[in-house]
């Protein structure tokens, strides 16, 4: 059984999940508690000593971190369904797009990001939650932009069936969401979140169906 | 001709110069120049929307964005010299490596965030290059954390052959050497980088020796 450590919040551990979902591979999954801090704990230190989440123990192979190279490793081990497009340019699309997600927005709100700010700068609890919605925002309006260049058929980023950079939309998306940030008025974007939720392994995997969320969804 | 669009202190675009050169494709290379805002102009904008650097013309693909993106893009369009290995585990170890600098930490440092810092959340320039430090430093930390991992025998993170692993390294670690921070306390780190600079086809494309850079180097 795959093992599959993530946070029902965390936009890197949904990646995963809906990746693994797409691909009908069962797994279990231990949630790492990043509020109580549990991963600076000795326990998960001596498993991801990054000391964040996913970390996902597969195939007999030593546990693997960072969810772009986790997706990297699924659609190369277990090919079907592709995530990816077959040629390279179009490769080099979905890769980007998944990027401007996944690495130009994703990092800049992350647990020890806004212990930064509010710990070492001393910013307000406002000025850091303006901080997390105006990287939260950008993401999406830089993501949209992209999309323009490929997106205009098709009922995803490219085509008719999820890529990873889907995945990463929809990780940046719902956790705008839960920001009060929407996707109203980026079309493009819109149009793929909502094509995403219709997907049974999408919204399985979706960070307020998992253990510890809030319980009010 | 191959067209790239860099800027002589972008992490990012020496990471493709250094790929180029390794794969010895020739290109020529136009400097946007971040500090005079270049990137912000109609001209740029109408090649790159999200206004960063790199941006490469190559093959008569349309125009590609994102570093990690172009490295894999690279890869499987010229595949000699290879920059990943041949399995999907070593493969998902090098790009998580790759994705501690490139996605974790180098977005941190980049233009949109200094100014916000100092714009909008008005912290002194002092406290800016301190986050600077601090983000370069936790960077190489990681990394080295990581490196642990699989990088014990070879010259480089993985075996002796650089991969694109290294690339991200020798963008974090050279940009960090720019705030005087060094890697003088992390053995494995600093092995590669010195590896790094013994290949010709790096040394060619270091920050400090391309166009517009400081003249004192």
């Amino acid at each position: 059984m795959i093992k599959l450590y993530g946070f029902w919040r965390s936009a890197a551990a949904f990646r995963v999940r809906m990746a693994l979902n797409l691909k009908g591979l069962a797994y279990e999954e231990t949630m790492i508690d990043l509020d109580a801090g549990e991963q600076h704990g000795a326990s998960y230190l001596s498993i991801n000593p990054h000391a964040n989440v996913p970390t996902i123990f597969m195939d007999g192979v030593p546990p693997m971190t960072q969810s772009l190279a986790i997706l990297e490793y699924l659609e190369e081990a277990h090919p079907t369904p592709p995530l990816l497009p077959a040629d390279a340019p179009a490769r080099a699309y979905v890769r980007a797009l998944a990027l401007i997600y996944a690495a130009d927005h994703h990092p800049l709100i992350v647990p020890r990001i806004r212990r930064y700010l509010t710990g070492t700068l001393g910013v307000s609890d406002e000025q850091r939650t303006d901080w997390i919605r105006h990287w939260f925002r950008e993401g999406l309006v830089q993501g949209e932009a992209k999309l323009r260049e490929a997106a205009q058929a098709g009922r995803f980023s490219l085509g008719d069936a999820p890529t990873i950079a889907d995945l990463c939309l929809m990780s940046q998306a719902m956790g705008a969401r839960g920001f009060g940030i929407t996707t109203d008025d980026l079309p493009i974007t819109h149009r793929i979140v909502e094509a995403c939720l219709a997907i049974d392994a999408i919204g399985r995997a979706l960070p307020l169906k998992q253990p510890g969320a809030p319980a009010s969804h």
